[in-house]
């Protein structure tokens, strides 16, 4: 693999290091040693100086807009002679005012409270052994992730700000977006008190790159995939490192007997048609018998006007009113098995009726992903069951899915949504991004 | 692989499923999928249940004492014709006493407070949602691990009182002691109001068994190796769940020029000889230039007086005082590279001589593993320095790295000592057996 001289994002590597003719492996090792290195001064950096560094970021990619938005013209052209869809097009798409945003998100995330040096615990032994846990950064985090160029901005920053060195890897498609993006960064971090290695983009997108990554846990702490299941999929198989992934979202609600239905038809309505491509979005609503008619005839009718596909279970279909299923026969369809497993992330809902409460928790656990699960009732018995037993990331009562979010936490930025249940589960923001050592402070203890 | 009918520990799998003609493969998944169920509902366990059910094992254990030292016998004589040495052979015997103390064990972690079920943290939102985090177990952990056949009992006990289901493959060595071990305490579950197969033993020892436990992602969710370095780097290389892992102490003490040299002596020869084979024992010895002499005319003649072998650095060759280069000639080393990036677990110890604090921590930070470090000074300074700069799980100030350690952290007790920086670092007790979701109540909230 040989890397061209006008690659102008060779820049990144120490020049003096960097033989333009080795391969791969030497030139991702020597950024892992980059990012090593500058990580152990990041992560005694106070945070003054990586707040100066954030805003001096802020105001470079607004310098730079010309260059970004040229790079970004060459990826958008090239996506759209490639037959790529226009969502995927305007997912790609930078312009001014999204600049203007990448730049107030950077001049956010300044003001947040840094997360690094947080006393967690405190306590002392009989010994007088004083005991501190404080929180520390994880290290140098591996960020692989396809198409949205924001994500180059949104990764390195909120990495920054905990203290980690990062290393970035987006998709082919948006390759000189990123790089432009990266390159700005680094303009940032040169003027500023920081390591200019604290954000590496690896500048090729060879699918042997995440590869090399992956087998590279000397130097990386923890890979953050962001992206389809095939790449998340890859990445778990080579990994060596931990890896804080985020699967899917199939998110279910289950309508008790108990239920306000008009509470009920608000928050399924909102769950499932605000904005159906989230993660937060609701894929599969359960019913119990008692009330599946009442709820049919009513949310269910407005889930067909607002253009809903309804995939339902025999019984659903019985019980739909006639009048709706002659209305709307194109949004009516017989529910197949794997249609209570499906991620949509489009406007089909899959509607199934069952028995008991107990029946939609083995439902919900066998079928959903754990992400974001809700019950709707006024029934506290029934709530708090359904709380304790279902074993999500987000477990609601009475509110829509759809605020499984960083921001929506009050958590002030998120890297994403991690679906596992080792070192963070459900939003990940700064605090998610740290780890902690113990600090013992003694006068001469001796272990008898 | 076929398993023979003879094979008591058949038993652990549910009689139906299993054709004792089937893979290996077949029979760990199996496994798995049980382990599964059983985490399911020990998930929604109360405390009282899981420590009555622990109550059971303790008293079991007794019972079947005279079956489970019959099958140790067959292990201790397999390994000393097999050659095995004698610690080794010490490690994997069992006796009345032992299991006096491993049923006592079970008693102390049914008395600790249950680890599930905590509020991590509460608040509001301005839209009145409110927010609770709380703890709930991780859901079903994979152990892998060498020797001793007590493992069998801590792993499965601290798994349980934190709600996991466990997998157990432990080495072949202590294969029968296992068995017995693993039987008696699935019988005191069958007798409990938990699912027996929340502790199961894959009954074979094949290196094979090991590959499918990696892979295995859909049913465990982490691992925990407890062996040498060969063990973890296959289970790091293979593993698609987080794999929580005990590398290597390779422990270093750094005297300061302004340390204590009475306080120095007594912590670092404790530290290095009260226990020489555990990881949190002293390795290496960074002495400042301005006490170095000091320090080995007194420690140094100590630490030779109790047997400790120094391999020295030509700056400590030169100032180490004649009298005892000629009375200890054997025990006294030019130290190789090597030596300061080995974890000797035995009674020899690197001494290097150091210019500076800045020096020492460089020192540690490039040879060090990230497990427990120390200064010893009298100047807070560069004490709070050193804890800031060194990035390992426990940083200590004048006592002696020995204390790391489930029980003298006051955790009650632990499975291992971490060196990963992912989910938990350091000791291993309950509370990092655990992770958390996020309970959230409203009514009738959605998203604008």
């Amino acid at each position: 693999m040989i890397i061209s001289k006008s690659d102008h994002l060779i820049q990144i590597l120490p020049p003096k290091e960097v033989d333009l003719n080795t391969n791969l492996q030497f030139i991702i090792h020597t950024i892992g040693k980059a990012a090593r290195q500058a990580a152990r001064t990041l992560a005694s950096c106070s945070t003054d100086q990586k707040n100066k560094a954030l805003l001096l970021m802020a105001d470079q990619i607004k310098t730079d807009q010309k260059e970004i938005l040229d790079a970004n013209l060459i990826d958008v052209t090239a996506a759209m002679k490639g037959g790529l869809n226009s969502s995927m097009v305007d997912r790609l798409k930078l312009s001014p005012e999204s600049l203007d945003e990448v730049a107030e998100g950077i001049r956010h995330v300044a003001r947040l409270p840094d997360p690094v040096g947080r006393i967690l615990r405190e306590w002392k032994r009989s010994n007088k052994l004083s005991f501190q846990k404080v929180s520390v950064p994880l290290g140098v985090i591996g960020m692989i992730y396809e198409s949205r160029p924001n994500v180059t901005v949104d990764a390195a920053i909120l990495c920054l700000k905990a203290g980690n060195a990062c290393i970035l890897r987006g998709g082919s498609e948006a390759c000189h977006s990123n790089k432009a993006l990266a390159l700005s960064l680094q303009r940032a971090l040169e003027a500023s008190e920081l390591p200019s290695t604290s954000i590496q983009l690896i500048p090729v997108t060879d699918r042997e790159a995440i590869r090399i990554l992956c087998e590279m846990d000397q130097y990386l702490d923890c890979l953050i995939p962001r992206g389809g299941k095939g790449l998340i999929k890859t990445i778990v198989e080579h990994a060596r490192m931990p890896v804080m992934k985020h699967y899917e979202g199939i998110c279910t609600a289950y309508v008790d007997k108990e239920a306000n239905l008009t509470m009920a038809e608000q928050i399924i309505l909102n769950a499932k048609c605000q904005r159906p491509s989230a993660c937060n979005a609701l894929e599969t609503v359960l019913l119990h018998q008692k009330i599946a008619l009442e709820f049919l005839k009513t949310a269910g009718e407005k889930l067909l006007q607002q253009g809903a596909e309804l995939r339902c279970d025999p019984k659903t279909l019985a019980l739909l009113p006639k009048e709706l299923q002659k209305n709307f026969t194109l949004q009516i369809k017989k529910a197949t098995k794997e249609d209570f497993q499906t991620e949509f992330l489009s406007l089909i809902v899959a509607i199934k009726i069952v028995d008991s409460l107990e029946e939609a928790i083995d439902h919900i656990e066998n079928h959903g992903s754990h992400h974001s699960d809700l019950i709707i009732t006024e029934d506290a018995n029934n709530a708090e069951k359904f709380l304790r037993d279902i074993d999500s990331a987000t477990v609601y009562w009475n509110a829509s899915t759809r605020f499984t979010d960083g921001s929506e936490f009050g958590f002030g930025a998120e890297i994403g949504i991690s679906t596992d249940k080792f070192h963070a589960r459900g939003p990940v923001g700064l605090e998610e991004l740290t780890s902690y050592k113990y600090l013992i402070r003694g006068n001469g203890q001796v272990r008898r």
